[in-house]
């Protein structure tokens, strides 16, 4: 996501180190700690400005959730939503999402969500897709053992190499969704910002997948 | 695939028991008999009026191929295209193609398609379609090992279904493709009628996936 810069960002960040945390390394195996429940933990990597994840939040106060977004200038915006309107279930990491093991103890995690992740269209940046099997590897660690990933796109090439990678390494597919807008309403699915922009240029893609309990 | 009645089709595949066999089950484990070089077999469930199944016979004279279909006016007319020009590597099998654990030896054949499947749309009706657990552990039975399936449809809900039937069964994701014709030439895809016919009414969808040499 390409943002404008935003020149307060470093300051609110810098002004709420109880909703923020610019090193998440040194909460690892501790979140629970800096919520006001211990409850189960979902994670979204690559937050972007976090209508998915506040609206999350909202209707799931019985699950405490970590947004993970690495642009200073997009992760202010979260927190400043969350400044006005606090939520006691959300937690801001501003960081790099793909690190997911340095920053999560293994089995930390109850679910993870990707939302309309980078595609890197061109093969030879396949290793850097947030569904290439490397990556899938660190989600399985930090995840319970059977732990779910929810993954949504509307980029054509990046799902069907993600429903190719992700059967490879074993994932048991749930459900799958080839034009989620025609199915759901609203109500049912929590749209994210780019979603709502473009929803209307082609097919929302998703797919709810688990784990094997047996790989490492 | 509902068509007209065709009056002289009895007639004509019964005039034809060189090309096509009204009993299957009397070839089991003894097709390459039926051809004139002994070279891997493909078959195709479902061939409708045969375009596709014609087009890679004749695409492909190192290879052998059976097209089974139930329906006697449907048949009839690749029986009739046949009969007009002779292709000495397809046969054809008058027959419901569900069955094929009865008309094929187990490893009897090298490679499997399906083109436009019924979508039996209503979940009641979910243990019909063809890419339901119960058909693909018949697939499996009669392919070799590691065989390959090849399955294209049109119908949204039937692929997404296919997607995570055949994951849930262990099937391994060669390629998916999400609008085949997007990417893919003529050259590159031997069409179906009902393909030319319906591809400008939406995506056509593809998989490639091998059969888990461990599993009978």
């Amino acid at each position: 996501m390409r943002v404008r810069n935003k020149p307060w960002a470093p300051k609110l960040i810098a002004a709420h180190p109880e909703l923020i945390t610019e090193d998440p390394t040194q909460l690892k195996g501790q979140w629970q700690s800096r919520f006001e429940k211990a409850q189960p933990l979902q994670i979204e990597v690559g937050s972007g400005k976090g209508q998915f994840i506040i609206n999350m939040a909202k209707r799931h106060p019985e699950i405490n959730y970590v947004a993970i977004e690495i642009q200073t200038s997009v992760i202010a915006v979260i927190l400043k939503k969350l400044v006005e309107e606090p939520l006691p279930n959300l937690q801001l990491a501003h960081a790099d999402g793909q690190a997911v093991t340095a920053f999560f103890e293994p089995h930390e995690v109850d679910r993870l969500y990707l939302n309309f992740s980078d595609p890197w269209p061109k093969a030879r940046h396949e290793k850097r897709r947030l569904t290439y099997k490397s990556f899938l590897q660190s989600y399985q660690e930090v995840l319970k053992p059977n732990g779910q990933i929810e993954f949504k796109t509307d980029n054509r090439g990046l799902f069907e190499f993600s429903l190719t990678s992700m059967n490879n390494y074993g994932l048991h597919f749930e459900q799958v969704w080839l034009d989620l807008h025609a199915v759901v309403t609203p109500e049912e699915n929590v749209e994210t910002e780019y979603e709502q922009k473009f929803s209307a240029k082609g097919p929302i893609y998703k797919i709810i997948a688990t784990f094997p309990a047996d790989k490492e």
